[in-house]
């Protein structure tokens, strides 16, 4: 029968910067399709249906799925958020590489020197008794420099020392538990350039920290074309190593779906 | 016979913030490779060759081109350079998105505040005799600061106030009629969300500036899949209007053909 509700994330997501500049984070999307079509090849006879939220231009999966694409870490936060309240969802496998970071606002450093001078100059000298006392005003007016730039349309490409001040984006991964806590959750770390005890390390900080069921650490060195070193932790410390989208993509889809039938038994 | 050899730029190119992170102009090179496509069509016979420098990742002319990926807007000054002085080069056409600013320095609020707060409190008071002289000698000091965050990798996730201190990037469209003065150059202007004056203004603005023989202008917002509205100026004012890729890129292909043929003649 088929009954399972299956998210997964995949892409790398983007934030605008101004009308045309963006930020985006590594990622094609191809583990994410290919893991939607594992699930299909394995599960089809189970699956009812596979949301697949990704980054507009990323590999869609061959297979029977919504594809619902997303611009932004927050746009994902509120897609995800309706399907977690709103469907019966068993599993996420949140592969998509979100922007921890968001432009917040954007002006230059001359813009912000002759702020914090205005500042400076208007405050009483008295109240920084001390070098930190000094820091911490400095701070709380870099925070509130309002001398911004337009950043609807296309910032000016003639600025000496432009300054990008940014926020931290919505932690996506963080809904699942919280809105589902039945649901199966697949989490992904990526690294650059680490030894596979930093990398297997973070990777469980990321299981505890959101209650994942797995998670997939790998490091960005390791990534190229087909080639894809992925380690697919469980919580009680073991890992699967995986040389391959394959054999990662496999690797996921077989565990989920394992996973999904002994809760569905239960 | 075939003589012209031809460059033609792009995709939207990207620039690094980390290890993972990146900051991409807009921009798929599917003008550009139509472009080439289009040349190939009506010129076959007369080009030895076109090289096709682009983002990685961009659409890639179905015709005989030499592509040359590069990342960052400093590898393709660099490529340009090295094209522009050692190949005879009859025409440049620059499609290619590229990012005006690159990541300079990666640093957070608190650091800079901390610092401003060192040097304000190590400085000698009486030079700051006017809020100008106080902004001026801020403004130094954040482009100073050196309490930055190492890039190599990936920066963590976890900031509250991170900051990206951008430079400017080369202006590659320079190097074309510096290092070639006879070469036939197309410019691109793009901007978004505004009247069409503007934009011819601004389209003429870069001809100027950069002794373009033909400026193709374009709003972000009048691009969506195939439609795609641009026009294409010439230096005594006049204008084609298009509204697609193709024609678009059949009036750049067959008007830089026909000015490769006068200067061959002349």
């Amino acid at each position: 029968m088929k009954t399972m509700k299956i998210i997964i994330t995949a892409g790398g997501i983007s934030e605008k910067i101004d009308g045309v500049r963006k930020i985006t984070n590594s990622g094609t999307g191809r583990l994410g399709s290919l893991t939607a079509e594992e699930l299909v090849r394995r599960g089809g006879d189970r699956i009812e249906k596979i949301y697949y939220v990704c980054a507009p231009g990323s590999a869609v999966p061959r297979a029977d799925a919504e594809v619902i694409p997303v611009q932004g870490a927050e746009e994902a936060n509120t897609v995800l958020e309706r399907l977690l309240t709103r469907e019966n969802i068993g599993a996420v496998i949140h592969s998509m590489a979100v922007s921890d970071y968001a432009v917040d606002r954007v002006t230059t450093a001359e813009n912000l020197a002759g702020f914090l001078a205005d500042r400076l100059s208007s405050a009483d000298r008295q109240e920084f008794r001390s070098t930190r006392a000094l820091a911490e005003f400095l701070l709380e007016c870099i925070n509130r420099n309002d001398r911004l730039l337009d950043r609807s349309r296309k910032v000016s490409s003639e600025l000496d020392h432009m300054l990008l001040m940014m926020r931290r984006t919505p932690k996506l991964i963080g809904l699942v538990k919280t809105l589902r806590p039945s649901a199966v959750l697949v989490g992904f770390k990526l690294l650059k350039g680490v030894d596979r005890q930093t990398l297997l390390n973070a990777g469980h900080e990321v299981m505890k920290k959101n209650s994942c069921d797995l998670v997939l650490a790998n490091d960005q060195t390791e990534i190229s074309g087909d080639r894809h070193v992925g380690y697919l932790l469980s919580p009680d410390g073991s890992f699967e190593r995986y040389e391959t989208k394959a054999e990662i993509s496999a690797g996921i889809a077989g565990r989920v779906l394992s996973l999904l039938e002994k809760r569905e038994r239960q």
